[in-house]
């Protein structure tokens, strides 16, 4: 629960201890004073420490409104200082054109910065991921740190040089199972030692992220270096996990690092915003060396918001992470990836029919994992938080176990799709892939590779280490297309005449089974995520295929339109939903039918303008948690006139108390200012002068007022309320009736009422989940203290396995309370702390 | 002006004529006994015809706002409505089930059938075109009406066959020139006669008929018929224009044609712009044979706004257009485009050098040809509106000549960029392109053909011919680098041993050219259209040139940002820009620094929801040309209630008189009615059962009121606002002050300002451009007159050039007045009707 203490903390403070009701200066004359002669600098000072402040609030959301006027307002008064600095120097020209041209290249040399820092790490990651994953089956003799390509290169189906650990199979066996549970178990150690956040994949809270959502340390330099170091690990241990997801991850994080040391970006949220969309994409672009293919995943995925603007940044920063991988040449090869496949052969109007089947499948494989997935991370969540590294380990262990007997499942999974996306021309070939004889013995262990990876990949998947589901979606996607396309080859060799077949010609290979495993790779890529344009620029880029680009659109097509049928988004927008985090998701078309007034909160505490003494409005900061407070010309009225944010109201009182004392009686005045917009014909005067004749006794906290929040009448549909929040983006949306304030409403109270909406719709029974989970608990709870006792008894005492019985005995079975172990943002956000955010 | 007197044009009502006073019921009662009896079906049909006079009003805005929460209310009431009709049936289950989920299905019924025939029509096209372009040069002895390709099937080089029309060369160059007059004048007659709005590519027409702009007949059938007969023409003629652009054109008219068929779009008009946005996609998707490219075009420059749903919708038009046309294949390669390159050398990290140098070109020919294709541009608006179909034949005779003895010029520019791409591998060739001795012979044949083709696509766009600029761009693009290509090997071949050159191997060709003019028609294309991410993916889809995915992406990124630094947008934007549609350009960030009441129009004619009589409301809107008006409490207080839009207040009094007889002195009564939303627990109950006591001579409009119009503080930003319109929609957003109505803006408004700032940050001078606009047309009237004088007295006045001297001496040289001859769109808009309209 550090996470959440860490949010600006005040003591309380004890109003009585300084009763001296004398006469001093007060903070509004003294600002007053002040302005005039600096007007830039105090503002400025007083904007940059409430950034400050808010950078490290975590758990709440970006308001991106007041972000986007303050920048406007902040770039218009460092030009004119700027101008005024340059031209006191006496050169006015080239200095001041200088330096302007610096502010307007920093978001490129940002983003190029970015962009090199990708492209590198995500080199070295590629080269260690593969000599970690060789290095199971066995080593170089000429230098144990080549992996297998580089030892044997040139040649095709391995070499002399290359040697198995042993020469024994069933040795081979346990090491190979022996490796991936210590790199597992390093790689869990790591996370949870370091950086818990470094688990997982990371898509969904990087998407809430990016959509303004603030969650303190998931982007910070230590989550970058264990996600890094622990990648290659978990990849290697054979665990049914990818490194796409992370690898989004780690760049996102890159960004937010370097991003960080520029001062244009170290305080204006939305910026940063848009430099990690750009790391977004890059980090899919070096993932699968597709550098389109992760600006558009960026574009469809990531981003609540992408203007242009963003895109084009995007476009920029995945061309620099992908040039800069390019010119590493980690696979010395000249390709970006680990495989390119080309294929010569074009396809043929009637294999329509069996990429439907194709198409079809991604789209039930995306539901059924996504639904059984969603139930093994409530079980984690549940039961396994306190057994995170063991969790691992074991299940590094039995992967190990089940898939080394099987040739596709033993290999490095983008081995395995390199190996199923081969064409059959030529010499290239695999353990008889390509070869009549074997088809059916394929068949088999392709079938039986589909089912125990998506078995696989349902428990791995959202275990503590870094991991991603993108290749590995892939790689079933693969094994059940070859299968297919096997079928469909052996079904024309059977009947080469028939008129289905027609198109083909004959002595001519008809039916390339490699090119149905690309396409079965796509559906299931585009089921398990519900994107479509992506995935097809993403395949295409992977193999060049130009001629299949027709058949990976349909495939994807039919995938998708399935995909709808099923579920409520890809496998990050349900991990957003089961994680509760304030995301309104913008792929999804909601009728309400009800005005916003159903939905808003109407009993809000308002400040009035003036009659609030610095009593009342400590006792109001302590007693109230939400996240700020409107404004009204006073409580009868209820006219509204603006609204101040909790942080700034925080940060107003220490100031003021900091520069001097204040009687606990002292009248607080909440007028807006009419200085930052002198312009506003219609409003009638304020009476600012009028203050200061009771200065002595009065604070003024007008420049700390959003004088223009976002208001909406109460009548407004929900629907166009919740629009304004997804594209306009303020925290807050006060409801106002002929000027008056009549409510209040926040992200959160729409997605509340969609939830409860949705669950009156759609009433679920969870009884019979909950006792299977019992259940499930009960019997590995047992096969635990089993297995415990008898390496107890073996190793006679010497060997206590961590998560040792007592522990599994005495440990009850509860919901993640506020105690839970990890402090992995999930649980944090579960308890209810962002239910009251505003 | 025909155009524009068609919006509902109602007779000045004499109000004198009935003095009855005698009290009859009134609208309010009937209405209101009407409702409880069939609430949905009075409504219902309200709101229909409502939408259907709205769907004929030219030159307006669409309110996405009042849009979609109409849509909704109405999805609503009709799925209640079939409920409770299904149900009444007995058959509650299939029935309805399956009603529903053709109301689900509609979208993709219409999206398929648009998609379809948007294939089929771009095969036809492409046959035809082909044919045409070839006629000029020859004819098949076989068949005349094929193609030299299809003559010489099977055939590299020509064949016998395929026959010029003359051994003599002068021969065939005069038939040449004939040809290409002929073809102009008949596709500009046609366009000219039927359907002026064919003319030109129609791009920024779409963009802004996307983002909200009525054009009535610009997406109309004829626009589609008249569009598809005349490309092929204009293409052939030889001018130099592409298809490329009015493709998405005929593919938008045909969604808009197909759409209306359908009930659900024929009412709904942003449902209508999300399947113009998918068939924009699918317009380029069978232009250039690539599907993801049109969806990314239809993102990156058609939309303004492109949810994640038009996406999916765009990619399945797409895609059924791309597989239409592959069915047909209209090339019979099984190829989408006429061309398709593979290149098999990779490239070295050197040649980045000169792919910077493709890049600036790149950027450098956008800005040059933006600026004096718009000068061109004006000219032409100013001086040959009358001479349209003479300018266009006179342009396509002009380019004849001129391209006949050019080798690049002479052949259609689809066909000539093929060839420029070629890896010069194997036995390809090209009039011996590929030769090494020829290499001097062709860098001055390609510079001259680069310039040449500058000029022409300068005064070529913009003629009163369906043409694009895509292709043309490219062509120039390809010619330009394939020089670079050519200069390099040279370069290389001259200095095989220098360090620069030391990534190349020996003895293998390290330079290919080809790629080079690969990379300049991408380059171009960028920069004349100022989009990045479709271009790489559009020139990808057109070669499958994996390995050259980062060169473009460099090339690309390079020629954006030289554009960025000269212009505001791509010739697109300029255009409307030019034209001066009211379009929010969504690519630009401007700082404004000033709240929305310095913008707003202050003056507005509010209602009072009582006191108005009749007869002052029929003056109103007489008197009165805004397009709604704000409802107040009353004229004093000024306390905001609503607002009513133009069209529904006529349609409500047109509606009213038609029933009964109304006393000009009847009372209007505008009191938002609380029946729509009857939960509002703060709104204050309206007194609606008082009217019933008065209802003899007072006529309510409640129903009519749009009771939430989008407000904004006076003192709200100005970029807070624009952003607004751009992303929320609304046609209108009132300025409120504590529940006052202090103000009105629209996008004009904001437009305006905008030009305002621009033009005085950059105040230019305009005169030397008049003044040699003035002599050239001085000149160009003179060299008529001569012409005309010439012919006259060869012929001995028999033939007389349409235009003739005495026209031309007499027209006084006028700018753009409402008496101008052709109604191409540009010239309604640009004198001022747009200015007036909110």
């Amino acid at each position: 629960m550090n996470s959440r203490s860490s949010s600006i903390s005040f003591p309380a403070p004890r109003l009585q201890q300084r009763p001296s009701f004398t006469a001093r200066l007060s903070a509004a004359t003294i600002e007053q004073g002040d302005a005039p002669a600096a007007p830039g600098a105090a503002e400025h000072q007083i904007d940059e420490e409430i950034e400050e402040i808010k950078r490290y609030e975590d758990f709440t959301t970006i308001d991106w409104v007041q972000d986007a006027a303050k920048e406007q307002l902040r770039r218009k008064v460092r030009r004119k200082e700027n101008a005024g600095f340059f031209e006191r120097g006496g050169h006015v020209g080239w200095r001041y054109r200088l330096w302007e041209s610096y502010e307007a290249a920093q978001g490129w040399i940002v983003v190029t910065l970015i962009g090199a820092a990708i492209g590198v790490n995500a080199a070295f990651l590629n080269i260690i991921t593969e000599w970690l994953s060789d290095v199971k089956l066995g080593y170089c003799k000429t230098a144990f740190y080549l992996n297998e390509s580089f030892c044997c290169w040139g040649e095709d189906n391995g070499c002399d040089d290359w040697h198995r650990w042993s020469s024994l199979p069933p040795i081979n066996y346990v090491l190979y199972i022996m490796f991936a549970t210590i790199f597992a178990l390093t790689s869990a150690s790591l996370v949870r030692s370091f950086a818990p956040y470094a688990a997982g994949s990371g898509i969904s809270e990087i998407k809430c992220i990016i959509a303004g959502f603030v969650m303190k340390g998931f982007l910070g330099f230590w989550t970058l270096v264990i996600k890094s170091v622990a990648l290659p690990l978990a990849i290697a241990s054979g665990l049914s996990v990818g490194k796409e997801g992370p690898s989004v991850h780690y760049a996102v994080c890159t960004g937010n690092v370097i991003s960080r040391l520029f001062e244009k970006y170290k305080r204006n949220a939305s910026k940063t915003r848009e430099i990690l969309s750009a790391c977004a994409a890059a980090g899919v672009a070096v993932a699968f060396g597709s550098p389109i293919g992760g600006v558009l995943f960026s574009l469809e995925e990531m981003s609540s918001y992408f203007p242009l603007k963003t895109m084009w940044r995007s476009y920029f920063c995945a061309l620099v992470a992908t040039a800069v991988l390019a010119a590493m040449n980690p696979f010395r090869t000249g390709q970006l990836v680990m495989f390119q496949v080309h294929y010569d052969r074009s396809w043929h109007f009637f294999e329509v029919v069996f990429y439907i089947i194709i198409g079809i499948f991604g789209g039930l494989y995306g539901a059924f994992v996504i639904k059984w997935n969603l139930r093994a991370q409530a079980f984690r969540k549940k039961y396994l938080t306190k057994y995170a590294i063991l969790e691992a380990t074991l299940l590094a262990t039995g992967t190990a176990i089940v898939c080394y007997p099987n040739m596709f499942l033993r290999i490095d999974m983008t081995e395995s799709m390199e190996i199923l996306f081969l064409e059959c021309e030529g010499s290239e070939d695999y353990q008889g892939l390509c070869d009549r004889e074997n088809r059916w013995k394929m068949v088999i262990s392709l079938t039986l590779a589909t089912i125990l990876r998506v078995f696989l990949v349902i428990i791995s998947y959202g275990c503590k280490v870094p991991a991603g589901i993108f290749v590995p979606s892939m790689a079933i996607g693969a094994s059940f297309g070859r299968t297919v396309g096997i079928l469909v080859q052996a079904l024309h060799e059977a009947y080469p005449n028939s008129i289905f077949f027609s198109a083909c010609q004959p002595d001519v290979p008809c039916i390339t089974p490699g090119t149905y495993a690309f396409l079965g790779a796509g559906a299931a890529l585009s089921g398990i995520m519900h994107i479509t344009v992506s995935v097809v620029v993403i395949m295409f880029e992977l193999t060049g295929a130009l001629t299949y680009i027709l058949p990976t659109m349909i495939v994807v097509g039919v995938t998708k339109a399935v995909s709808e049928l099923f579920g409520k988004g890809g496998i990050a927008d349900r991990m957003i939903w089961f994680n509760g985090f304030p995301f309104l998701d913008n792929k999804e078309d909601h009728t309400f039918g009800v005005p916003v007034s159903q939905v808003m909160t109407s009993d809000v505490v308002a400040l009035p303008t003036t009659g609030l003494s610095m009593k009342n409005l400590e006792q109001l900061l302590r007693e109230d948690k939400y996240q700020g407070f409107p404004i009204v010309e006073d409580r009868t009225s209820k006219i509204l006139v603006g609204y101040i944010g909790r942080t700034e109201l925080r940060y107003a009182i220490d100031r003021v108390k900091r520069d001097r004392s204040i009687s606990p009686t002292a009248l607080c005045y909440f007028t807006p200012s009419a200085t930052i917009n002198p312009s506003a014909p219609t409003t009638p005067a304020t009476p600012a002068t009028t203050f200061d004749g009771m200065a002595s006794s009065s604070v003024d906290f007008s420049r700390f007022i959003d004088p223009t929040p976002v208001t909406a009448h109460p009548r407004l549909p929900l629907e166009t309320v919740m629009e304004l929040f997804r594209k306009i983006g303020p925290r807050v949306i006060l409801i106002e009736y002929h000027g008056k304030l009549s409510g209040l409403v926040t992200i959160k109270d729409c997605l509340k009422y969609q939830f409860k909406v949705e669950a009156s719709e759609n009433p679920r029974d969870d009884r019979h989940i909950i006792e299977s989970q019992e259940r499930l608990w009960g019997v590995l709870k047992k096969s635990a203290i089993w297995v415990s006792d008898k390496v107890h008894h073996v190793s006679r005492g010497r060997i206590r396995i961590s998560g040792s019985h007592e522990d599994l005995v005495s440990s009850p079975p509860r919901g993640v309370g506020p105690t839970s172990y990890m402090m992995d943002g999930t649980e944090d956000v579960d308890d209810g702390v962002e239910l009251e955010d505003r």
